[in-house]
């Protein structure tokens, strides 16, 4: 890696998509990829990202909420650590390079030094985090907030699908719920925190590039949002005397859409519609939907927030129907660190990539790491379309190989 | 009846909404107002009505399809029967006056024949149908197709929820499914039918009046609305990337909607939409809805679905996604006897009632009845704002009364 000369990308990426495919095998479902929190299959793929870790030259420990640590150590035994990673969890029905690239990548940029037997002079800290997706028992960056000792109590009361309790499922796969977090991560040991992550967006494939540098991740909100009219007869209730709840929300839907239209890095999505008691022949009494809306700016959102629910309550008085909004999530945008921008950059430059820079749309767990330390994150291009979170998620051995070039570059650039 | 002075209006209502109430007790829910065909409380109901027309001294027989028909002779034996009556099923949690009005006000016209010991020159029917709704077996009108001989012996392969077929619940209730349409009505034994049914909409609401004629039974057809666009992460697909089917799906609702409130009778509904595996933050790559559209007029009609439909292609090819429709129910509109509207016109007329001339957005029995002779309805003003097939479904006793009052003179008009 020290001479990007000596490696052949294309190789290098074939490779990483062999371990993800073998990783992916680990599923909970034989017939698509889903992997869960603590199931067997999730704990049969930390014993081999554990294993491909210790190959690797690399010291791993397993920590209270699953996760897989492998420690590079540096020049200097104990030195900080320049910690890289990503979730090895999946949502139902998934893509099989989510997160897993994240973890895969830097692994073959530490084989390549522990090949070379190079040290730099900061650790290298793979993470696998256990649980990003959070399918199971709808939890967020459960793995990187235990990672840091940030942890809900209240969690341990939920159940899964299956009825199976938190603590329950922690004991079975030999972990022990009271010391999920009990051994946080000390800010001071960490000197940055970079991940790697495919796209899962179009942005790259449609400007025909391999990666790119993220500025920011959106922040966000979501809201759930219920209308209510009248429910009425669809065959005898006259037109203008109606008070159409599903009329209503079409029209709020499209407020939405066009709001989210007019730029600042805007996306606003209405992803769940649920007409009550729904019949072919009754006018909707009762809608209830979910709207989200994202920007890397904060400012953006908000104002676009205030204009879109002053919408709704106009279009809801003049259909003389009633809305009520409700916000159940909300995050800030994340920047990214402006110097680790910078060195990712120059590692695309050195490595012949263009450089493009972009902002995430979605959540990562470097949301998390930004608690404790700056960070940076390397986006690798969606084939298919840019489909994410779904089983037609691709990506190319030739852009893995690149990923690996470049972070290795940065591994370089990080330490000088 | 024959001279409408001798009766009090308000107590003959009120004696027609206590036989409602008393009706309504056979529910098959202890909560709400539900009774399916040939559930225990449909044939206790049956037996209720069969009591009350006999005490009005009417012959009473049950058909093939557990209607329940009492005939009140005319000044000679065998004469043609004015039939009149309606359905004693209810929607699930239904309102207690649809349908069931229909049988009980003419009833108390009867009794008070009986009660004068006077015979008309024809005879009357009156025809409790024991299933419209069809909310047990998805059958529309079995009652009155089967009355006239019209039945489809597919229907017997059928399952109710609880997975009871249908030949066994008619062998439960005592009948035979060999049978139910095995003994059709001669049309030439009917002289016409008039169905008096609580308006299910707001129109005579609104005008303040009690009754009003039905002009025509609107025609309908009922349409599967399939919208495919791409699936996408909420955060991470650019809006101008976007192919969203709810979005296309939001604005072919508002496009039935405006094309509907073009007048000419016109209603346009859309009751169901579905969004396939829909999550707050996924972009919806699949919707399913309904549209119901609905108008006295058949041309009126046929040219807003062709309106509609060309607008759901023009919206899908603008926003790259895919529109397919299947019409999965078309019915004509059917026209109420211009005799038989005039009849009712002046029988309310003589009770001092303004004539108000209405078209029918719902289907009624009556329909069915047209294939076999000329038909009339009254409507009956439906309260609480137009409200039907819910439990907030009302009459009041002076409009039941003036029902009563106004079907009496019908009888004696068509007699002259």
């Amino acid at each position: 890696m020290t001479a990007r000369h000596e490696f052949d990308f294309a190789e290098i990426g074939r490779d990483v998509l062999a371990r993800v495919d073998a990783l992916a095998r680990h599923s909970d479902s034989p017939v698509h990829y889903t992997r869960t929190w603590l199931s067997p299959a999730h704990r049969a793929a930390a014993a081999q990202l554990a294993e491909w870790m210790r190959e690797a030259g690399m010291a791993v420990r397993v920590d209270g909420a699953g996760s897989v640590i492998g420690r590079y150590e540096g020049l200097a035994p104990g030195a900080k650590a320049l910690v890289t990673g990503s979730h090895f969890d999946s949502v139902r029905n998934g893509g099989k390079y989510d997160g897993v690239v994240g973890i895969l990548v830097p692994l073959a940029c530490v084989a390549d030094l522990h090949r070379q037997d190079l040290r730099l002079p900061h650790a290298i800290e793979v993470v696998a985090f256990a649980d990003e997706e959070g399918a199971r028992f709808q939890t967020s960056f459960l793995a990187s907030r235990a990672f840091l000792g940030q942890f809900d109590p209240a969690i341990r009361d939920r159940r899964d699908a299956d009825g199976i309790g938190f603590d329950e499922a922690m004991r079975a796969a030999g972990l022990d719920p009271a010391a999920i977090a009990a051994d946080p991560r000390d800010p001071a040991t960490i000197a940055a925190y970079v991940e790697v992550h495919i796209e899962q967006g179009p942005v790259l494939l449609e400007a025909g590039l391999p990666l790119g540098v993220v500025t920011v991740i959106a922040g966000g909100t979501r809201h759930r949002v219920t209308v209510t009219g009248a429910a009425g007869h669809a065959g005898t209730v006259p037109m203008a005397s109606r008070r159409d709840a599903l009329a209503a929300a079409a029209e709020m839907i499209l407020a939405v859409e066009s709001r989210a239209r007019t730029g600042g890095g805007l996306v606003g999505t209405v992803g769940v519609l649920e007409v009550r008691e729904g019949t072919g022949n009754v006018i909707p009494g009762h809608v209830e939907f979910t709207v989200d809306i994202r920007s890397g700016d904060d400012a953006v959102r908000e104002a676009a927030e205030r204009d879109v629910f002053a919408r709704f309550e106009a279009i809801a008085a003049k259909r003389g129907v009633t809305v009520a909004t409700r916000r159940n999530h909300a995050v800030r945008a994340t920047p990214c660190s402006p110097r680790l921008q910078e060195l990712l950059a120059e590692s695309m430059s050195a490595v012949g990539v263009p450089v493009r820079r972009l902002a995430s749309g979605a959540g990562h767990d470097a949301m998390v790491m930004a608690a404790a330390t700056e960070v940076g994150m390397l986006f690798v291009r969606c084939g298919a379309g840019g489909v994410s979170h779904n089983p037609a998620e691709t990506v190319t051995a030739e852009d893995a190989g690149l990923a690996v070039a470049a972070l290795g570059e940065f591994f370089r650039k990080f330490a000088a």
